[in-house]
This record gives C-alpha cells, structure tokens and sequence, in this order.
C-alpha cells in the first residue's frame, strides 16, 4: 500500500477570503473573548444572550411552522406576502409609496448590505463609506476588489455628516454613499434638514444613497427617526433593514433591501435585473421566518419598542455617567439611538497601551471584560462600549473599565479632564 | 430646479451574476412556470406545495422559537450544539468518528456547495462535476471563473460512474471529483463497492471526494444509503447534507458540510482555515432552526422516513409504468431515491421540436405542465420528471406527456420502441 504522506494532494484552501474575514466584527469579537480568563471572574457582555423579542413576533414563526406555510422554497427574491408587508411597513412614512416588487427579502441586513455592494461593484468603482461604520461594508469591499473611500462626521456637532470630506472624496468613479441611520457607533440619528442636505448633495454628485437603517427600532432620544426614502424624489435611494435589531432576532436572519426608484433609473441603469441575478445565486432568507413577516410587523404593538427604548435610555443614562468618572476616556455625545457608547480614547495620558487594540485585549486579558476596538470600525483609538445589559452587569463593566483605565493611567490618580467632552 | 432625466448617475448594475444566474435551476423553473396559462387546466407539478414535515421537527422549532434559544448570533461556523448533533448523527454510519469541529453550519446544502467551490477555486483550477448533476455546483463555478470539466455515467449500468471518463478528464490542475449520492437526476445509489473504487482512484489522482448527500434521507430501492466518508482512510472526503430534503423543509435553510479528514491533510492544506474564513463572511443559516437541530436528527422516528419512503416508491413505479405508453422517451433505470424520473429524449422520432429546451417550453405552454431539460443539468436531451404528488394529479401529468408526445410525434400513432429501454 503506498504510503498516504507521500501523496501530494492537488487541493489547498483558498485565501479569497483571508482579508475581508479579518475586518469583520466576529473576528475581532471572537479574538477578544478567547482572550478572557473562563476561570476568572464573570466574562461581560455576557456572550449569547440577547433581549427577550416581542410574543407577537414568536407567535407569528410558530403559526408558521405549525402551518407548514414557511417549509418550501421561496422565489429567490423573496415571499410575495413578505416583500408586500415591507413594503407597506416602509410607507407609513413616506410621501412616495413602494411596491411589493421594490422589495428583496435578504439573510438579514448583512446580506442587503452584501446585495448593494455587489451589484454595484464594477472594476475600478469607488464606494464612501463611513467612518466610524459598521464593517460589513468594508468586508464585502475589500471582498469584491472595490476601492473604499471614507467620509468623516463632526463629533464636536453631534456627529452630523462633515459634507466637506464627501465633496473631497468623491470622483468620476464613486457609485455610491452609504450612511447609517440610527448610526452604529455614534449613537445619533440624522434630522429631516440633514438628510434633505445629504440627498442634495448626492444628486449634485450623481451619485445613490445607501441607507442602514437597521436601528430605526432602537431610538429613544428626542430627535425622531427619518427615513431616506423620504428624499427619493430628490435622489436615488437603497434602503436596507431587517428585524435583527428592532425585535431583537439576528439569530432569524431575515432582512430586506429596498429601492426607492427615481425616475425608473434602477431599471435603466441595469440595477434592477443586477439584483435578482444576485439573489438568484446566493443564500436566501429562511421562508419560514418570511412567512411570519406580515405578523410580525403588523402585530407588534408600539408598547414593544417603547419599553425596549426606555431600557436602553436608561442603560445609556447610566453609563455615560459612570464615564465621567473615568479618566481619558472622551464620549463626545449621548446616543440617541442603538446600543452603544461610543469614546475616544486619549493615548497619551496611558502608559505602555500601544493603541486601541491593544487597549481592547489588555481590558479582556485583565478585566474579561470586552470593548471593541475603533479600528474594527475604521476609526483607530476609539472604543464601542456595548451597555445592552442589567444594571448590576453594566455597573460590574464600568467598574473594571474604571478600574483598569486607573491602573494604566500615567498619574496613579488619573486626571479627568477632557473627560465626557467637558473639563 | 435641474431637470433630473438630465443627470447621468455614476452608477450601474453589475453583470457579474449574469451568467451563472441563467444556469441556475430557479431561471429555468421559473421560466417555464411563466409559460403557463394561469387560466387554463391546473398548473402541474402544483408550486409552493410541499409534502408534510415530521412532528418532531416543527416541535423542536417551536421549542426554539418559545425558548429564545435561537434569537441570538450564532457562531459563524455555527451554533454548537448543532455542530455536534450532525456530527454525531452522521458517525452512526462511519468507522472514522467526526468531532464537533469537523462541520460547519450553512444555509442549506447550497451554501454547502458554495462553500467547498469557493475554498478550493484557485486561479487555473478545474473541477470534475456529474453530467447530468444538480447545477448549483455548476452555478457557483461559473460565478467564481472556475473551469468545469464533467464525467459521465453509464446508463446501462444502473448509471454507475465512468471511470474511465473521469481519469480521461483529471490533469494537474484538477482538484476535486464532486458526487451526488444518492443522485440527482439520475436517481440511483452507489455501492459500497463502486464508491471504494472511487476513493482509490480518487488516491490515485491525488484530488479528494466531494459528496452531496441530502437525498440520503429519500431512498427506497434495495441498495441501502453508504455514505463517502466511510473512505476517508483512504482519500480525503467532504460530505454536503441538509434537513432540506429528508424533511421536505427546504424553506428552513439549514445545512453542512463536513470535512472527513485523513492525515491532517485538511489543516496542512488550509482548508480549514479557508472554510473558517468564507463563512466568516457571507450569511449564516437562521440560528432557530440550528438549534433545533439535535431534537429534529435525534427524535424523528424512522417510520417518517419509512413511510416518505414508501410514498415516493409508489410514484415512482406509477409513473414509471405509465412511460411504457408515451413514446419516445427513455427511461434506463427505475428511481430507487429522490423524487424524478430521468428520461431521454428521441428528438429524431419528433416533428419540429428542436431540442429538450424546446420539448419543455412547448409542453408547459400547451399542456400546463413543466418539465425540466436536461439541459438544466448539463446533459442537453434528457427530462427530468417530478413524481412527488399525489397519483391522481400524477396521472394527470403522464396523462398531458403522453397526449403532448402523440401529437409531436412524427407518426401520428407513435412508435413505442425504445421506450423505457426495452424494445
């Protein structure tokens, strides 16, 4: 018999991947929690779990499943009553109304993300992106070979777009601005006269607008959410969305991407046919949760989101106070939305932290505590701090970062100031 | 205010999913199913109609749906109890025990195929596929500029492999020889001796097994199921499953694909790694179903099977039996798994029908009913029959074939030589 270790097998992995897989959030995630002490202290967040969703939503899969009305194949663009019930949900606010047919159900809003970026990619395209902005569209970027721009936000304005840096960065080869509205991680939300301003711009530009408005759900300060698509009369609009967040079920994998047609410019610029070839040959959503869809956003009732938003409010409250007290540690505003503190960390007063990873994995290495690091959003030496928890957890979490700040702060007993923005 | 048809957009539609989208099952399907008069005789086989699913499985989704314990992310190589189940499951059958770690959760046996092309395409590489084979192997190697070159079968010999096509077809740059087992659209099961043969020249031409096993569930002739990984001490195997066929829920999107090591030889080969990266990336199969799945593989009595098993036999020998009388079409070899018939097609014995693409576009326009080319499965001049509905709609079908048959035949009272390969 010959010897299998001489075999030269003609196989090996490919690295197609290898890049984009690096800037994902999961990877930096995963890295962080590994690097926790399983037999120290309580790792926190705590990992897996997630918000209670709303009976409504559950009752709806249940009626599916038992009802057999989600076991076979969908159209690859979507089930029709799914695509229909998105599309009257997304009216409600706006003054030009969609159609079933404008709607594609994705595998939650990562996919609607993944959709816009590769149907718009072409050799030698450009794309801004946000920056600080949730990485997916970095990945699926860097996947498809495009060239990523990025636009900056005035912090110092409550993180309003800086419409300059768009202006600067876009040329001849730019397809598309993609924003995030709520914003993931600044925690704003863009105002009517905002947005209005962006799609002016965009049209001067000739260019789409992208929306994320994965977070519209999760909005508890004073300024209301507003939809892009608001502004497709104005401009060409994408919107994408899902019930990951709003219902608190990512784990249900079940999104939608949205044009919002001017002119019918999706159809004659070849976008149209683009996404359906797309789809045609990708993952799809789960048809058992589709078939829930029209329950699920027809039947939960407002009381849902008020009482998930006055628990974040409160979450926020409290740890935005608690960063006061913190040394070097800067959050420029309270969110407004989402599920997160976003801060910018002030090197030079630490000592032997190199930058924000290394912030990141000294905090989980000493504290099992995990903050994920700016760069996983492009933005290096800034920190997301989740405060999705109870009060006791979120307490326990601020106390360690406190605690681990002080012990690497140059002054034994840290200064404050610069601290929350203010002296 | 600027005229706005004025404006040249900087964006357009890719077509890089043109092409393997026209390959793809749903585009023919779909097209055939247009051609239908939806006023006319009931449409057949009835769409979006799916058989039962079996108790055990809704109950341990809804046990998922009412326990939260599916809300959340799951990994990306997914949730490991469902990791462990399959693995588990699937060493029932294997000398060589699978860990947890061998299986990576997918959005159905899809994304499994997506999943073994797009780690091993190398630029240059060629993949050895079934013709006829199910296309979406073919679909995923188009889209990734991946040379196919294709093996064929052996009709008269219960459509065993030829062997002799596959080591005329395998060069240096040949990676991988993909099987589907039990197949589709041929309908047979291997032996366990055929598929030793296969690992041994497999060995030979150092390029490892890829096995699509999701109709293992749906057998029901005298060969029993032999799974390819029970080979794996002798050629490194990986093997495809989903629930999508056993448990007719192709809707709940959940699969895997399993890496049957031998050597270590899929982590020197980074493979692993490779794996690890690409679904670090792209879209996660519905963390709700993956963690049903150890009650839905454990605590589905075998009768479910048995009984599906039975049902489809029923079918098969009906329509079988009712070939005999429409002539012009050839069936090798009566199905002793999956769901069709696989005929082929005397286009010398038809009065202008140019080709299968034409026989079926023909047949869904005058008689309502769709039939797939064989073109769909590469294999130009075949059909593939669905025999998975009730017998009176089945002798409804056969019923529209064979008057379909008559009135295109070159005599009007057709010769029934060469019919189910008897004269």
């Amino acid at each position: 018999m010959m010897n299998q270790k001489c075999i030269e097998w003609q196989f090996s992995g490919s690295e197609a991947a290898k890049e984009a897989a690096a800037a994902s959030l999961g990877t930096y995630t995963s890295e962080l929690y590994a690097m926790c002490d399983p037999n120290g202290k309580p790792i926190l967040p705590p990992r897996s779990e997630s918000p209670e969703t709303s009976p409504a939503a559950e009752k709806a899969v249940v009626k599916a499943v038992l009802c057999g009305t989600g076991n076979a194949y969908a159209p690859s663009i979507g089930l029709p009553v799914a695509k229909r019930a998105v599309a009257e949900y997304l009216n409600q606010n706006l003054p030009k109304k969609l159609t079933a047919d404008d709607v594609f159900m994705t595998v939650g809003c990562k996919q609607a993300i993944e959709l816009a970026v590769d149907i718009l990619a072409k050799p030698k395209a450009n794309v801004l992106l946000p920056r600080p902005g949730f990485p997916w569209d970095v990945v699926r970027s860097i996947y498809k070979h495009l060239e990523v721009r990025y636009y900056d936000f005035i912090p110092e304005k409550d993180f309003e777009i800086d419409f300059d840096s768009v202006r600067k960065m876009v040329d001849k080869n730019t397809f598309a601005i993609f924003i995030i509205n709520p914003h993931n991680p600044n925690g704003n939300t863009y105002s009517e006269c905002h947005l209005k301003q962006l799609a002016e711009l965009a049209k001067e530009l000739s260019i789409m607008v992208v929306s994320d408005e994965v977070y519209r759900w999760t909005v508890f300060g004073s300024n209301p959410f507003v939809p892009m698509g608001k502004f497709s009369s104005i401009v060409p609009v994408v919107t994408l969305g899902s019930i990951s967040k709003g219902w608190s079920v990512p784990g249900w994998r079940t999104g939608w991407l949205a044009l919002h047609d001017l002119d019918g410019v999706f159809k004659s610029t070849k976008i149209l046919q683009a996404a359906k070839e797309f789809l045609e040959i990708n993952s799809k959503p789960p048809t058992v949760i589709q078939a829930a869809i029209p329950d699920i956003l027809e039947r939960t009732p407002k009381e849902f989101f008020d009482k998930r938003g006055s628990f974040l409010k409160d979450k926020v409250d409290f740890g935005y106070s608690k960063l006061k007290h913190i040394p070097n540690l800067t959050c420029y505003m309270k969110p407004e939305a989402c599920t997160f503190l976003w801060t910018e960390l002030d090197l030079s007063c630490f000592v032997s932290i190199e930058d924000d990873q290394d912030f990141c994995k000294k905090l989980a290495m000493e504290e099992n505590l995990v903050v994920l690091p700016g760069i996983a959003f492009s933005q290096k030496n800034w920190l997301r701090h989740s405060i999705d928890m109870d009060t006791p957890t979120l307490e326990d979490a601020f106390e360690r970062l406190k605690s681990f700040c002080e012990r690497h702060s140059i002054t034994g007993e840290a200064s404050l100031k610069n601290v929350n923005g203010v002296n």
